[in-house]
């Protein structure tokens, strides 16, 4: 009898997760599994919102941002109760095995899940933040750098003609992946991320005698994790360094957008791998991209380590703005 | 023998400059006219940054955001000393004819300047703010409207996983014509424009019964001029509405980014007419769109009035937004 | 009792048709009509796909290509008796009113409906080709001719590089609307279309000369209805210019594309005025926008006259490439 | 005493060689050596346009496609008299290395041009093909397979309404890469490349199935390199599968665009990997990517190579093609 598998997202949604669903059904359908959908996440565990899936559901989504089938963030799924609910939802659809898009809060209550009911999971890191331990990388990045780059890419064009500093504020919580990325491959002038001390003051000497030998303009990526406000940052130009300066936030927009190649490739890849694990006695654990390839990682490997941002780009940072 | 024929750019540079300088020279050029640049706004004229430009100086520039040229702003305009000097550095390059591309303030300062001086000039409305009497399009809206676009589409893919408001704030200055447009074309839930007084406190109950019914977010558009900070009206769907909320500020990204066909063929329509109109006996005038069409106005039916915004665009503000 | 009144899209889709369903649902509503799909167009109306719509069906697809309804070309409906089960069918229904998007052919098809069985209607141009008589402006021209633009810019990128000419064919029938407004607007040296005999010939010389002064490239725009195929025009650069040539079919990409803010705000207007038209004794026309400004016009007007290019345009063909 | 290190690009330009042109001089000069710019490839180490580069002839370029600096195809270069003038003008110009961005053949030219000479150089893998062994990332290629990405995402939008089989053609000499990457990514219907061989009529009697079975349109992605012309392939789904075919032909449009941050990332790190191999004894390498890390290969290794496509990719080709 072929098994049924189900997917859910969890948390927020990135780009990458819709082709990830498409190759989901067509790779659970090519290897003999009945593939279902969970809608709206853990919250749609509990509350039964489970459906087969097929071709005719993923549809024309492989080229759209967001996620077709719903997230969501659940606090009801901390609670043991409602944990046995999801299970009897699963064990009523006869679903053995769940693929979860999703992050680190995500897997530590899916490891839960599973120790307590031994739903057998694996995890595909998905977050724009790129702030998971054990993986290069994780779904959505690359179409999230974009949209900031073209953001970016805007305000370089009109940046001359006014001679102001621009500071621009990226996502990425308690991680400065997206503002550190962006900074590299934008030549911008400062960049400042949570995970790196910074002394604005050791800046202001040096800018002012840029301006003075002819700088127009400054553009400055700044990671919303850091200690000030990105409006402080603006005020230390206006003050400090003697430009006018303007903010931009970029918000939510850097969550959103046709997912890029890369993530669907991506996307792709995930999907075929944790199917492969869960199919190859892969029960508990998280596929991870690293030199290139993929691995399944334990949740304790995962999940309960605190994220490193690559030593590579820590020294490009180190170059560029001598932090 | 030919005469001379220079354009500046002034103020804020906006996307659609380029492509004018481009069909500014080819434009000269078939009517017998040497075609020069003044580099940096009137602070070039004064500083006798003027050259002679040539399709080499065009050449790929079609595609490009921002002005090759430059532009600026000038304190130094404003006195007549420096006029003066401005005047001298036309002579000696023997112009008679400017294009200016500017807003009504560098209208006004090229009217002074024609009254003292008699140089002959042709304002060319370029704000992306959309806010000069007279004409119903400045260069550079359109691109600045689809670069607004872009970014509401990349949040209105993420917005339903995350049960929140989005608060994004436009450019426009005093002129709700931005966010109104951009609220219009990305179907927001509220639109807040300097130009309409709002009572927030007529959309609470409104909104509270659409979060009851299953509404899970909401697209604010609200222009920089309305009296509230954009981070007020976001406090005010946490704390009247109760819905988390998140602000965008999209900043100076509105004013850069490859120039769109229509403002590129606007950029070309606006010179054929400000050149001819200099080429016939319109002295001090602005080249202005309506209708379909295009009419040479005088500054002072252009730079000394209040701009209004479209009674249609008003009524559908109306219609949807029950103010 | 509330009126009902149905929406179809006939022909060839365009950018445009979707933010149309989203305003014509919220436009009946609001003006107390109960709206209605009719899916797959003229034959969906024979099959009896009709269906009431509400906001729902409408949500998520005002930033989306293509139509959430269908379209088709119908060749039943050219017969009689099909036509009396699709009068039967929106009898059934109670359906009094119907907008159509589409082009000639469609409104041709509509107005004997209309007269053998008194179905009102108005139809809203819609076609990339901009070729249909009586309007200046048809829906989806406008993403269209941008998604045209991002490609030619991709090409102008790399185009020094290579020393080659590059032959670029853009869709419009027996209209070359999309192709000089294209060529226009990127700065091509060469543009031919339908509608303006042209001898290459006369290029022939003039081409060389440029290549030895030291041009390294040429951009040719071509309409696809012109007498020659474009590889010919490829291998004219090649064997008479003695330069390598490359070709570019754009293809359908021109029909599809998230649409611009300008086909948005169009769809909004055209709706409005189609639904007012048929509110205010408007039975048998088709909306038309000219000179900044809608009319009614008879199918008479419209469809059965022969689209001509506006002066202006081939004003600036024949300036610029003296045919 | 500084040394000093040139940069040129050679064959077809591609994006990112802009910024891999600006980090060259900030990473050049960072390492105390002094930056030059070969323009116009191998024609012009021939023809000395060889000059020293700043800071500024790299400002604003990073968000640009193309190469600032041109590019070149030189059968000159292949004599061994202009190699020797070639010698002369280097060390005219006190240059001992070369940072070279092209392609195998490009390498092999520079091989032969250490050995003569002793000039060292290293390669940086740059062409959209993919198609260089010993590498698994060329510069360029995500920026091309985003273009086209954007292309089919277009055609997809207004498939449906169509009833049609859209055939687009890629680039990619004999690669297939282009084509696969993109078929996988867009869900395509049909892919064809070099590498496969295959049958089109094991195709003919699913694809009747489909139809039949309601299926609306077909996606067909072939690469430039098949022994059929695209055209061929539209005539086959015309004649033997009973669907009209349109046929798109990408071209140079791949070549182009700006370029994307994982294309501006890479630029920078093979920059910094090349620039450190040379000041570290590796004068007559290729830099290449491989498992997520660099490693310089000699040029036997690197472009006397055939270059074969990656066996999971193939796979999944198979997986989804049955070829």
């Amino acid at each position: 009898m072929r098994k049924n598998i189900a997917i859910l997202c969890s948390g927020g949604d990135v780009s990458g997760m819709n082709p990830a669903l498409k190759h989901f059904v067509e790779y659970a359908l090519k290897n003999s599994l009945n593939p279902f959908f969970v809608y709206d996440g853990y919250e749609g565990l509990i509350d039964d919102k489970i459906d087969k899936a097929s071709y005719c559901d993923v549809a024309g989504i492989i080229n759209k941002g967001g996620t077709k089938i719903g997230s969501s963030r659940s606090r009801r799924f901390m609670q043991k109760k409602y944990r046995a609910i999801a299970k009897q939802n699963l064990d009523h659809h006869n679903i053995e095995m769940l693929v979860v898009l999703g992050g680190d809060g995500s897997f530590r209550g899916m490891d839960i899940f599973y120790k307590e009911h031994g739903v057998k999971f694996c995890g595909i890191p998905s977050t724009i933040d790129n702030d998971i331990a054990g993986t290069s990388y994780c779904l959505g990045v690359d179409t999230s750098l974009n949209i900031i780059r073209t953001a970016i890419d805007a305000i370089r064009d009109t940046a001359s003609s006014f001679g102001r500093a621009f500071v621009i504020e990226t996502m990425g919580r308690e991680c400065g992946y997206l503002a550190l990325v962006s900074a590299l491959t934008s030549g911008a002038e400062l960049c400042l991320i949570p995970e790196v001390p910074y002394n604005l003051e050791q800046y202001e000497e040096s800018f002012k005698n840029q301006i003075a030998a002819g700088r127009k303009y400054f553009l400055a990526i700044v990671s919303e994790g850091i200690k000030e406000d990105v409006r402080e940052i603006a005020q230390w130009f206006e003050e400090k360094v003697g430009i006018e300066a303007r903010v931009t936030i970029l918000g939510h927009m850097q969550r959103g957008g046709n997912p890029t190649v890369y993530d669907r490739l991506m996307a792709y890849k995930f999907v075929s791998h944790a199917i492969d694990g869960l199919l190859n006695e892969q029960h508990d654990s998280v596929i991870c991209y690293n030199d290139g390839g993929f691995t399944h990682k334990s949740i304790q490997d995962v999940a309960f380590q605190k994220y490193q941002l690559d030593s590579e780009l820590l020294c490009h940072l180190q170059d560029l703005y001598n932090v």
